[in-house]
């Protein structure tokens, strides 16, 4: 009966208080522009920088707002969570700030870069086989052991909530904005962006952009259900988990359409990025890019927020170097 | 003779008028700061991330105060220059912005990166041997033979005026400034720096940074007297040049000291920078972090602004992926 539970669902005034809640603890991250890509795409861009974000990612959001609302009592256990990576050093480094445990299972393929990052920060790592039900069985048995509070990386409201804050400043920053675009994997970046802009900006459109080789969002959004891989296989290692049923009631009601690029798109646009804007993203952060410049026909002529959603790359393993 | 003839030295006024002719050209960059790197240091540490500027490079600004400061039979002509990357495509992009010619003389092995940006930009190339004596016979050859006003990278009034202008802005930027240190090849930025900060902040001191490898500012600054090299090899293929009798002139009166770094200790704070910063830039930018890690007495405690001189770099040839 599980799954029946009803899940709350945040409000805008849940984004107000997680935006109140967790000021101390992250950046208002800059919004750049590059005349370079404007003139290649035909569109106006405006790339919000998360990986300039505290622990390197938009996660951070979320995860603050998750560890700083925690009574008391709840703290003293810590928290825990299963993460592809950006979610578990998020976690530690906020659960470091506010001096708890945090206990993290992580697929052992994850990056090196960010496996040290959830150590640095202070975060136990226990390691899991890279596939959905891996990691579910070994985090079980983590949760049992150590008694701290399950923070999802993405399914649950206190973490959208957080997500949330990026979209409501990318409104304040950016004047007239037609649409924002950010990569989807669990969904919670997109569900927070849904809920900010379902509220206060209702015109703008709202495109989420997915690997094609793990285009689970793709094929629920077009089947109007759910649809979950197990283990698909992408360069954009952030994204490769599936939608969950708070993140799924996001995504069917506010979603303009899903996106989706291939391998090489999603590299080629990485190294563009890089090249032209010099900044370090990862390939996750390169999806919605690459997806823009195969559709220009959707984005020409509008002003598009694209949500760079994370730094934490290995840089001595960069895609573009392989084979 | 012609070593005897007087250069002119430019003053604040030239500063001041560089800034308003360059403004529609070039960016006025962001500083960036890191909680990291301040406590990895002991100070207080603001990058002005040039890396982001208008061709990648600070370069841009003297480029684009010398070509725009050209009379209209004086631009007929067009420019010309020898340069080892940066002012190359800086000097390309502002003359294609003027719509004149600009022919450059650039070393065989400079990083392909940048060969793609002059073409970019319009300029044309002519190669040379990776020495100066080479670049010099060559450019002879290309001068006489297109008849352009050479604007030389870094020994020119018109430059130096240009670059100082990064400094202003650095000053308008960040409050109370203590010191400010800026990599040195051939000593455009570090006279830009001089001019600047002798004529509206004199109580800031300026530290030089440079390649253990190519250390002949270091050399020339404990002798008092010009010393060249003629093929240092380094890593930060930026800073290979030497100094000339202007750029001497700022060294000699303004700096307060030339520090050095290996070249494993610059690959290092490179690739700390770009991990921990999410920020492209040159290995050339990296040698004023390498220089404040190993001399952290004589920053520490102070607010010091660095400059990130430029991003054009080789992505499919990191220094840390070598052997």
């Amino acid at each position: 009966m599980k799954d029946l539970i009803p899940m709350y669902v945040p409000t805008f005034d849940d984004v107000l208080a997680a935006h109140d809640r967790i000021r101390p603890y992250v950046h208002r991250t800059p919004v750049l522009t590059s005349t370079y890509f404007n003139e290649l795409t035909g569109a106006e861009l405006f790339f919000k920088c998360e990986n300039f974000q505290k622990a390197g990612a938009f996660k951070v959001r979320g995860a603050s707002n998750a560890v700083f609302g925690l009574s008391e009592d709840q703290a003293k256990l810590g928290v825990c969570t299963h993460s592809s990576g950006n979610h578990a050093l998020s976690l530690s480094y906020a659960a470091g700030r506010r001096g708890i445990p945090c206990n993290v299972v992580m697929p052992r393929t994850a990056p090196q870069a960010k496996k040290d990052a959830v150590r640095g920060y202070g975060g136990v790592i226990t390691e899991c086989e890279p596939s959905t039900s891996s990691r579910e069985a070994v985090f079980a048995e983590v949760q049992a052991r150590t008694g701290g509070e399950f923070v999802h990386p993405y399914n649950d409201p206190r973490v959208i909530a957080g997500q949330a804050t990026c979209s409501r400043e990318m409104l304040e920053q950016v004047d007239g904005l037609d649409a924002i675009i950010a990569p989807i994997g669990g969904g919670g970046m997109i569900s927070g962006t849904c809920l900010t802009i379902s509220s206060i900006a209702p015109h703008v459109k709202i495109f989420a952009a997915e690997p094609q080789n793990a285009d689970d969002a793709y094929r629920s959004f077009k089947a109007g259900h759910i649809i979950a891989d197990d283990a698909p296989d992408t360069v954009a290692d952030g994204l490769k988990v599936p939608l969950k049923d708070l993140t799924w009631h996001f995504v069917k009601n506010h979603v303009t359409d899903v996106l989706t690029a291939t391998e090489d798109e999603i590299i080629d646009a990485m190294k563009l990025t890089w090249k032209r804007m010099k900044i370090v993203m990862e390939p996750s952060c390169a999806v919605p890019l690459a997806t823009i410049l195969k559709n220009k026909e959707i984005f020409r002529g509008r002003r598009v927020g694209v949500v760079i959603t994370g730094g934490n790359v290995d840089l001595d393993n960069l895609p573009w170097m392989k084979g």
